[in-house]
């Protein structure tokens, strides 16, 4: 595990894993890991991080300000290659798209998500701030729970769980106890596991990185995501993140994930909404 | 004004003025209404429902599930010319993506907004609802006001206004007597004036038709769109829609506009999010 010594922004697990190599303009190869998969899946933020960071090559500008990822076919650790194309650029945003593709047994390209992206500079905003959202009310980090403080809750692979500082609030664990509470509710203290601190391409990994609320309406199937939408609003400051989930409205076997992120200097750093689709099991 | 007798789905200015001509497969020509401008500007929920429109066509499904827009150049009213590409079809959702463009003076295309959606059959969806969202809290709608009500609250064009049955509750509407609430909301009872019933692509139009929010926090300038998501979650029953949009943060010049759609029947019929930038003025 790569827990020894605190890494940073650069030299983590996580900059390795998402780092794209630049084939020719605007193409990028990379080989998605397997230490990002929960059950079989490739988890959706993780590839969301990959194709912001192949944008955030290609644009003039450096940081994901709004970011729409459809998800098409499930991605399989491996190789991939991400194709961008730059929209239009600006002073102040630029906005591009990505594909991400895989191989199949033919040797085909298959698309597996594609992204549209509005990018701009966060360090270059003005410090103007008038939020009336409030941080999620989370208990102290000693006074939650982590996947190690129990039984793996789910069957198959959780290498990302080894990679996560995940502590969830006792309140959204109903689930875990076989008592879900009823609300589409998850919150948790969120961090990667090596110390590496929050940066807007990690953000677009925790908007996505804790157990479906689906879990606590009582449903235990999976719950794959068809669109995710993550606006970035504030670079975060070091130290753990807050990430508060909500789910409103099931119905017609879909779902929203409205997700926020809060920082240690209690900003909100990020803003995302997925919907998803509910398969029984 | 269209105000004569009851429009219905198809034979609405609505239908009218979204309706795209096939120019060959997967391009459609439109003239842009100038009947749906505020100030200077198209509205972009009309916008969207152009490229909406052209999207149903060129996909196999007939309804925006999810649908998310970037903007990137202000339109204008007159011709122009959607792209549409087709990114995926399955058997529930298919996936594609549009752009429409305009000429500039010498001539060439200029892309003004760029789509991505996943289209599904609203009709083929089962009956279960389990929502603890609940219906924003309206006064009946004679207890409402319009744009007819008052005096011009805005300068310019106010076309958008004449076509719309808008009736926005008292509490949200501060700003139109000089003594804006602080709070970043907006309710209003929404409608098309000539009394066509809403359908899944005038939803795209109600999330965006209600005044800004920002007029609420007490900011007179204009809120240009940047990216705009849209999940239609049902069919809306015949009747008038309720609208709420709310703002939690303001901060660096950008707010986030999260808007809910409730039918007559009490169901959470659309939910959007767009990221807009405040232009002080």
């Amino acid at each position: 595990m790569a827990q020894a010594s605190q890494a940073t922004i650069g030299s983590s697990e996580f900059d390795r894993d998402t780092a794209v190599t630049r084939r020719s303009e605007g193409v990028y190869d990379i080989d998605l890991s397997a230490g990002w998969t929960i059950i079989s899946a490739v988890n959706g933020g993780y590839l969301l991080a990959v194709l912001g960071r192949a944008l955030a090559d290609a644009l003039p500008h450096p940081d994901p300000f709004t970011i729409s990822a459809h998800y098409l076919t499930a991605s399989r650790p491996g190789p991939a290659v991400v194709r961008t194309d730059v929209v239009r650029t600006g002073r102040t945003l630029s906005t591009g798209q990505a594909s991400l593709f895989q191989y199949d047994d033919q040797g085909r390209e298959t698309e597996r998500i594609r992204v549209l992206a509005s990018y701009g500079d966060l360090g270059a905003l003005p410090d103007d701030v008038r939020t009336t959202a409030l941080p999620p009310a989370l208990p102290p980090m000693e006074q939650c729970f982590g996947p190690e403080d129990g039984p793996a809750p789910v069957d198959g692979s959780s290498a990302i769980t080894e990679r996560l500082m995940l502590k969830l609030d006792p309140a959204t664990l109903g689930w875990a106890l076989g008592a879900p509470s009823g609300k589409g509710e998850m919150r948790a203290w969120f961090g990667l596991k090596d110390g590496r601190d929050a940066d807007p391409l990690s953000l677009l990994l925790a908007v996505d990185a804790l157990p479906p609320t689906a879990f606590e309406l009582g449903i235990s199937g999976w719950v794959p995501t068809v669109e995710l939408t993550v606006h970035v609003r504030c670079r975060p400051a070091p130290g753990p993140l807050r990430v508060s989930i909500t789910t409103r409205n099931l119905a017609g076997g879909f779902l929203e994930e409205d997700a926020e992120v809060w920082d240690s200097a209690d900003r909100l750093v990020a803003q995302s909404r997925q919907l998803a689709r509910v398969r029984l099991r």
